[in-house]
């Protein structure tokens, strides 16, 4: 039986948004149980027929972390905000999952503090997917957890999105590709270059499938499975697309409504142009995890409507479901040596100016 | 009078989009020369009728960089390029400004071994262009000149694209975006937040005028008319913008065309669809500036058509015609006290762990 703890305070509207959506994922998943975290009276003002649930518990807790809180208050004032009673469910063994839609920066403290990272982990990452022009999805790593990363970090990277797209795809040998300004080995800082070293040595012991150097637009052209890159890079590259996508269905739009032609050309146009939209639809793909923690947590966006919020949990299930959080310890177990001192290669050291 | 020197066999068409772009060009330029660079007896075959244009020279140079040949193939062996002949003639005066569609490696190896860098400018930096959604363009850079920079190049990058800005756009007080992760100033990696803090003085002195921290997405909603970052950060945002660009235009061809229903309502919306794409056209946005040289050298897309190439001739035209040179050069000598020692702010000095 598989639990995920829902903080139903976080995120732009709250309870507005996530019961809907827990109702729709208990309707989708008959073998799911919810732990709805929460000011219950608020919870119950909001969605009564919810809480009858046998499936559903309500787990209270008192306060809610703002949007635009600090760090410091989310982790030291408020010991009894929904997002950290969520996250202290999967810690004592109550939910095997917490979600939530709250500030990024004090879910990743929190869980950090409270649950810990796996051994052999020295950072947690972001890690989310972005729709391909092959019709799937890339898994991006890390996306604004980690400012500046050495390579070790972005090895640890690379192991864990694999073992995530393995839980959450089924794919047995996803492909990782390392962000780079080319595609030629010698491209890149020293720390790519490094990384580059460090991470075609995994793929000759077997610990991960090494596509290799990928550019920007290969996340879009999904040319690898799963992308890593450092925290910075991710955060503007994942940015950049929105408001790029934000600005180019702006335009769609705008030119459709120009006049009384062009809004007669939308009618004929939209059957169309909705598919097309869904494809592209990014509430599909919400639900980042947190990776390379001692326990499974996954953020959604902020401003996720219902039917994105959804998606979190089912991702969120599905990791549990498929045992995501052990296979990133065996992962990272069996590829300990490569990042260990004794185990890096000499070719690695003989790599200047580093 | 002002003359571009052009290197008519670079990029990956050669002639068949170089001649054809200069052509149009000098009709719409009609104070404009040109020097053509390259084998006379390719450019005679390829359009004779240009050769007889008086404003039009041909300038032989025996050798053509590849796009695929290293930079020290480019930069030692040929020695006759049209790449290198054409930045020769900037180097001697004989023209103002040079664009080239080639390899921009070794653009930008020639450019600085024949030119040197501006006194001050420790590294040039490549900008351009981007569409974004008030209707104008965003000026990004570094697009992939530098991977790695310290806080006092983004300083320059930040001088030298408001330069950029003045000359081309004509608009006075260009502002200035600092790249990060987040808006606010204890957002990112040291080096961003001694970036912001040497801006922000900037800024107090008159040298720039700064608007703060910008994420990915204000690169496209237009935010501020300029965005610094580090070129590895810059080539990745521009890389990923154009992949979720192609990968959208694509899904939407495959929608209209999908069956014969689809295929009606493409006709009825060519008009509207046409008019979108001229408004996002990235070949309106061709010709990128590789500033803090001593001299202007433009780098075309190498896959551009004519179209494309005319856009930056004309853009090399107007920053020659508009004293981009002169201009960068006064920028950064005023902001000079900023880049040296003696002119950082004790603030920036108290900034730990640098």
């Amino acid at each position: 039986m598989i639990t995920v703890a829902v903080d139903c305070m976080g995120g732009d509207v709250g309870v507005g948004v996530t019961l809907p959506a827990c109702e729709a994922f208990l309707a989708s998943h008959p073998q799911a149980h919810l732990l709805l975290v929460g000011q219950p009276e608020v919870l119950k003002k909001a969605r009564p027929q919810l809480l009858n649930n046998v499936r559903c518990r309500v787990v209270p807790a008192s306060e809610v972390v703002a949007m635009d809180d600090p760090i410091e208050v989310a982790l030291r004032k408020k010991k009894d905000s929904s997002m950290r009673v969520a996250i202290q469910q999967v810690k004592d063994g109550a939910a095997q999952a917490a979600v939530s839609a709250g500030n990024t920066g004090a879910l990743m403290a929190i869980s950090r503090y409270l649950l810990k990272t796996l051994e052999g982990i020295d950072r947690p990452a972001i890690a989310s997917q972005l729709p391909n022009a092959r019709g799937g999805a890339t898994t991006v790593l890390d996306l604004g957890a980690n400012v500046d990363c050495t390579a070790e970090h972005l090895l640890q990277f690379a192991v864990m999105g694999s073992a995530l797209v393995v839980a959450i795809t089924g794919k047995p040998e996803p492909t990782v590709g390392l962000l780079n300004v080319g595609e030629e080995v010698i491209k890149g800082s020293d720390v790519i270059k490094k990384a580059g070293v460090l991470l075609r040595n995994a793929a000759n012991t077997g610990d991960l499938n090494f596509f290799g150097n990928v550019e920007g637009d290969d996340i879009f052209k999904g040319s690898a499975d799963i992308v890593v890159c450092d925290g910075f890079v991710g955060n503007v590259a994942l940015k950049a697309s929105e408001g790029l996508a934000t600005m180019i269905s702006g335009l769609i739009r705008e030119a459709f409504s120009k006049n009384i032609l062009t809004k007669m050309a939308a009618i004929i146009a939209y059957p169309v142009l909705s598919s097309f939209k869904k494809r592209v639809d990014h509430r599909r793909y919400n639900g980042a995890a947190l990776l390379g923690l001692r326990g499974l947590v996954f953020k959604s966006h902020g401003s996720a409507d219902a039917f994105a919020f959804e998606q979190a949990l089912g991702r969120a299930y599905d990791a549990a479901h498929n045992g995501l959080l052990s296979s990133v310890q065996e992962r990272i177990a069996h590829a300990a040596p490569l990042l260990s001192p004794a185990g890096v290669p000499s070719e690695i050291k003989s790599i200047p100016t580093l």
